[in-house]
């Protein structure tokens, strides 16, 4: 019988590209209210996989997205949601008119763990520049990101395409890569 | 008997002041890791406070400090300990570098709950704003902080002078009139 995994979601694209690439795996998900915590981001993914670890007492994973400015230190990093909300993206890309460095990267931190045990950490990571919109995209900052190799923002990629290089995609095989290593 | 409170803090400055402004309770205080997390200043007072007192079963009281930039839509707000730490304090001038607006507020919120009752948020705020570094100061970003209708940044004024107009002070005092109505 395939290993049970449970994903703390609530978004059926999410849980889609998990299953396909946690193939052999039995990937369902719950959606639980974990708190949205301050802090380094692997701490942050680490925390809250505990934390749902706990109140579910099955095998869980948690993912946590970070955009993070080199110029601002790798901020805002864990707090681009609320960024995202307060400034807009061209409020972000304001955000670096005072510097010269527009690099940026995306990281995605997945969080597993199992009850009782402590919690891993996986990270996907696409190094990239902030820049002005271009394209249309439902996902926040996608058209200000443009990832480095490529002529295109994440907004203007097809789905495929930016699912093919993703930070999320990369922090995804590193959780399969490690879950065959168990 | 005078009402018992707990402030929970670990900083000896901070429990001096609330006592000599808490006239008539009993307020002693507790150093308790309440998670830091992201959201609303007035939502991360009132989530802590209901946190603390379930965990001491006592009445209990926190405050959390935001710094809230008007060109930022109030950012970095309750970050700001993270904006410090990772940008300093010219760093935190130099995000405005890009914006016309400098005017700044402070805002303490005390939190406080009893078991099984709802918290109550109280709010100090000054306003002012962000100037180059003026005066030395273990406080973070006193230093950096004008407030209105003076033309010392809280870094040049006395410790005294400085508490007497504070955020903190003006959040302490709330907390005491709705204690007195309680």
């Amino acid at each position: 019988m395939s290993k049970r995994l449970f994903f703390i979601t609530g978004n059926a694209n999410k849980l889609k590209e998990a299953k396909e690439i946690l193939v052999g795996y039995d990937v369902d998900s719950k959606k639980i209210d974990l708190p949205e915590l301050q802090g380094e981001p692997e701490y942050i993914a680490s925390e809250k996989a505990k934390l749902a670890a706990e109140m579910l007492k099955e095998p869980v994973f948690v993912e946590d997205v970070s955009l993070c400015f080199n110029a601002l230190n790798g901020l805002p990093g864990p707090y681009i949601k609320d960024f995202l909300a307060k400034l807009g993206r061209e409020g972000l890309v304001k955000l670096l008119s005072g510097y010269e460095d527009k690099s940026a990267y995306a990281v995605c931190m997945v969080g597993y763990c199992e009850p009782g045990k402590d919690s891993v950490v996986l990270k996907g990571r696409v190094d990239g520049k902030i820049v002005p919109i271009k394209g249309e995209s439902d996902f926040g900052w996608d058209p200000i990101f443009l990832p480095d190799g490529f002529e295109k923002t994440f907004a203007e990629m097809s789905a495929e395409q930016k699912n093919e290089i993703s930070h999320r995609k990369k922090a995804l095989l590193k959780f399969k890569e490690f879950l065959e290593g168990c």
